[in-house]
């Protein structure tokens, strides 16, 4: 009986997805010779369809080639499973002789494969389920940090640094900094390390974890402003007002029905803060950009993806099942890390917020803590001279 | 009697002006050895208020670094001259010894020059005035592009293509990609060097040189969807309606009242065009980041930047007044180019629109023209491997 294994992408891609595909590939090659490897095209949607394709018959040289782009080389999908869906699903995999079911995703997607690993028990059929993490949202349990956040975190603390010697050069007071960013502060809390001088710019940092009302920016803007004639802030997409709405920007219909995010969120807050200080205020918003800017694809990101991707490949040839790959930060100075499996029970669905001790009292800033986790990852932002 | 200059930069930043400056310091320190250039704080604000900085007592290492820069390291204006104003700007020039300004700027800082050299000679008071050009909407006349252009639209051709590969992974049918751009489609043209399949985005570019009905842009976007299931579409932020309007975008509030740009055009856009079509469509809005991003400066841009800055000193100290510094492209293969000096009346006020030869005739794409124009400005934007 063949014993082949599927590898699918959930959710939003992130600059080095492309990495853990290209870990997985060649490893699996290495491990598990005589064994058929199918990527699913557009995740779910492609298990669910059979649109698979043999990532062992394409060229090893495009494998690695892909490895380095953003976005998902599969094709992903934010499909959400209908109960029935999963019974169809184990069709597909038994029809393909599919015994292990690799996922790339973050903690929707575990709870996902999770779901899928309980149907296949209680279905009686053998299926090893192996996780692979992956979100720029840093927000999954367990693991010391994600692949894919590194970059994104990059990318934000680069953005917020270049738009500050933007904002020093010309009076244009108030500049909204909109990150990516869902109900965790990981992403937003990256531009802090775009500052060298006092006076850098983001000169105030929100975090989703912390709901705040517009009364409450404005008066910081304001201190801001007194103090330096200019205020740039940093707020992810993700945050919510004192009523848990989005400053009444609008919403993103989006297909699952759980990413509702504000589309416009950084617009709408340079239009409020406008009106209500009287001083102008425009918004920048890189918006997906954050998460597919190739050229800011971290080197140490890729590396750590693709080593997720070559461990997953591992397990699955040593008999794990039920687990995902997480990374566990063996030393800071220099920074080593190395991966381990973690059953998917802790993982899915879970969401690790900002931890309180990382953000300051006042609510828009970090502390120290944050900085020293994420020095490591982000790597030095070098600042410009002033004259 | 002391023959000092000043240099004021104008208008908004580029990622390379501070090039220029770097540029110009060395020359003149070598070519005018004993008369002392004044950086003005802040454009002509700067030089109203006799905010002036000692560049040559600056240490070169500082002026090299902070050449290598985003944003303007002296700080700019977007400053509209009352006619009061230039008599009271002779005045400041008096008192310092100063009889060379060189300004550092686009076509509206160019008529500026203009009329202050006017206003020096009827004052019978001797200036020489030399124009450094700058500006990334490369709209300046004569000169056959202009420094801060290439670095900008080397951001953009990469944004849409790293947006493209995001856009393909995932179903997220219309995606707006707003670009710079005030009045010309220089910029948001450059976003079609990041195609390189058939199916690459951006799928419609549309440019400011042809206003046009959101009727229009939704059959063109419908007919892109129909055929790929998916669209990106490039519009820069001074794109305008049939009607001469932002499409009911809110309109930024700037200083001068010149620049009265919408500040956001591309979700708006996404928002009508998911309602009139009845499909998911959201917008990325890199803004500001897409002059300011110091890792896409691009070192031709940076190095005819600081040529133009040599060229301005040599020309003042071989007496030359009332011009601009100019490029010439003396070859397309292998590229190179060269300084030239133009009358300031050649320049001040005249904007160059994207010639309509290089506009396709249903107005949602660039023809050859263009690109064989912009691709050594541009350079190569390598595109990414597929599976």
């Amino acid at each position: 009986m063949p014993s082949n294994a599927v590898v699918a992408h959930g959710g939003g891609p992130t600059a080095v997805i492309n990495a853990s595909l290209q870990g997985l590939v060649e490893e699996f090659r290495r491990r598990s010779p005589g064994q058929a490897l199918y990527g699913a095209r557009y995740g779910l949607s492609g298990v669910l369809r059979e649109n698979f394709l043999d990532l062992l018959a394409c060229d090893p040289d495009l494998i690695r080639r892909a490895g380095e782009a953003p976005g998902s080389a599969l094709g992903s999908s934010r499909l959400a499973l209908a109960d029935g869906d999963y019974g169809r699903i184990l069709e597909v995999l038994r029809r393909a002789g599919v015994r292990t079911f690799f996922y790339t995703g973050g903690n929707g997607s575990m709870e996902t494969a999770l779901r899928l690993a309980r149907h296949a028990h209680e279905a009686r059929y053998e299926l090893q389920v192996v996780g692979i993490p992956k979100t720029i949202d840093n927000d999954l349990c367990v693991t010391d940090h994600t692949p894919g956040y590194a970059s994104t975190a990059r990318f934000f603390a680069c953005a917020a640094r270049d738009v500050g010697a933007d904002n020093l050069s010309l009076p244009s007071p108030v500049c909204v900094l909109e990150t990516l960013g869902r109900n965790t502060g990981w992403i937003v809390a990256a531009t802090s390390f775009a500052r060298r001088f006092e006076d850098d710019a983001p000169h105030l940092i929100y975090f989703p974890e912390r709901r705040l009302s517009l009364d409450r920016i404005a008066a910081d803007v304001e201190r801001v402003y007194r103090r330096l004639g200019r205020a740039v802030l940093a707020v992810c997409e993700g945050q919510l007002d004192d009523r848990g709405l989005p400053f009444g920007a609008d919403v993103d219909r989006a297909e699952s029905g759980l990413h509702r995010l504000a589309s416009n969120l950084g617009h709408t807050l340079a239009r409020l803060l406008s009106g209500k200080l009287g001083i102008r205020a425009r918004a920048e918003k890189p918006g997906l950009l954050g998460r597919c800017c190739g050229p800011f694809a971290s080197p140490l990101d890729r590396q750590e993806a693709a080593a997720c991707g070559r461990a997953a490949a591992a397990a699955a040839a040593e008999g794990a099942s039920n687990v995902m790959v997480a990374l566990r930060r063996e030393s800071n100075a220099p920074y080593r890390a190395a991966t381990f499996l973690t059953p998917l029970e802790t993982v899915a669905r879970q969401e690790r917020l900002l931890p309180e001790g990382w953000i300051h009292p006042d609510g828009h800033d970090v502390l120290p803590g944050f900085q020293e986790y994420a020095a490591p990852l982000i790597g030095e932002i070098p600042g410009w001279a002033r004259l």
